[in-house]
């Protein structure tokens, strides 16, 4: 068992599951979005970051969830579970970590739970909202479209901070597609975006952030840039990186060669 | 550090914190609720339960949140963290423990989180709703509101099954003047609805399942009655069980004698 196959085993009985958000209709024209991401030491951090940048990252994550879907932010859940290495200054600025973040995306803190673990938990739960009907998806790409990414690639290796791209998210409504986060990597998020679409994808170039090699940018993950997709001939934001085509849904080529779909399986516990 | 006093401390920042749920005005003459809830190996289930009574557990604990509000259920997020001793059919059996509860009480799975940890966690996330402005809360306790519980009570040696107590909850709407859930035995649960509500808090008589101790009763967890309080000569169902006073904020009282407020702490990790 590994993420993709859940999800698509648990899709076939509950139909919201398989986006980055789950979708959902609400009263006065609009969708509300649901995410939840975990965070858990020596799976997503290790204990070399600060308590404030893991709190951060954990918030961080889950909102750029919500800007794959073209999102705006509403209200957020923290779930803590502490580990015996913790103590209450660690945990205050645990909550600290975030706190600008929220307020500068409007989103307010309205709960969570606190427990403790054999090693740190976090769990973070995001509801948004988007205009009925116009949350960007993962399967809407077709032949044809160009295939775009918001920012440079390298992986977590180059990435000193992450933000999420909820700007960038709502510029796309009405223009791209299809949309995810990449946060396993370009070789696996750009495969699940093309089998979902059931279209094959074809990259030309790929933008590099500063000292990253090619490898990084494929298959490292916790980029947090957006991927999308837009007809070729519509004004877009973002870096053109290659072209949707028929073909075998899901696979990828780079300058004409097969991609394999590995990048960072967190299930799996290794490269998968 | 223990989590009433977190709840507090951040509560203060962020004013939505406090009560069984976060309450949250939608379009459409509706509040939303939101509860996320951890069950964590070791901590809230042994591995002596069956992986269909945990996952069972995990998604009743968090309805049990929703009626205590006097909501109705409307999506649930699922985020498992899984541990080196499960397998693919653990699993299965996880998703297929709450089905039943999910269907019967029209609670959409809409999505979660997947990856793994030394020990097992849940964090369990349900979004319901209830009219705007009506939600039950803790804190709307006055002295002379009379106290009742909506059934016997003993903690969790004497629960062979949690049943969210939705419909009683629902049914107290506009007649209960405060109202939460029992989770962590009626002593400590009773002193932080008497304590929100500014009060203190006369037991008279505790009904007792069946082969449970008043203690049991009083600081086990793990009951997920609902305990609530009404005008004393409102028409309400349930088993009264006292009477609230005016007095120190938060005191608990049984046939005269003060009672500590000692119940399971999840974050202290002991009876608190």
């Amino acid at each position: 068992v590994n993420e993709d196959e859940l999800t698509r085993r648990l899709g076939r009985k509950w139909p919201l599951i398989g986006d980055d958000c789950a979708v959902v209709p609400s009263p006065g024209g609009v969708d509300l979005l649901f995410t939840t991401d975990f965070s858990i030491e020596g799976v997503h951090f290790t204990r070399r970051l600060s308590a404030e940048q893991i709190g951060y990252r954990s918030v961080a994550r889950a909102l750029s969830d919500i800007a794959a879907m073209g999102g705006t932010p509403l209200y957020c859940l923290i779930s803590l579970a502490v580990a015996p290495w913790t103590d209450a200054k660690w945990i205050a600025g645990f909550y600290r970590g975030p706190e600008k973040l929220l307020r500068e995306t409007q989103t307010a803190l309205a709960g969570g739970d606190l427990s403790h673990a054999r090693q740190l938990v976090c769990d973070l739960v995001i509801c948004g909202s988007v205009l009925r009907g116009k949350a960007l998806m993962r399967s809407g790409a077709h032949p044809g479209d160009a295939i775009y990414v918001s920012g440079p690639l390298g992986g977590w290796r180059h990435k000193p901070i992450i933000v999420p791209r909820l700007e960038e998210g709502r510029k796309l409504l009405g223009k791209a597609t299809a949309c995810m986060d990449i946060s396993d990597g370009l070789a696996l998020d750009l495969h699940r975006l093309a089998f979902a679409s059931g279209v094959e994808a074809h990259l030309d170039a790929i933008p590099l952030l500063s000292g990253a090699t090619l490898k990084q940018a494929l298959h490292d993950g916790e980029d947090y840039e957006l991927l999308y997709t837009a007809p070729p001939r519509r004004r877009v934001p973002g870096i053109r990186i290659g072209t949707m085509a028929a073909g075998e849904p899901g696979r990828v080529f780079y300058q004409g060669k097969p991609v394999p779909p590995l990048g960072y399986d967190h299930f799996q516990k290794r490269r998968s």
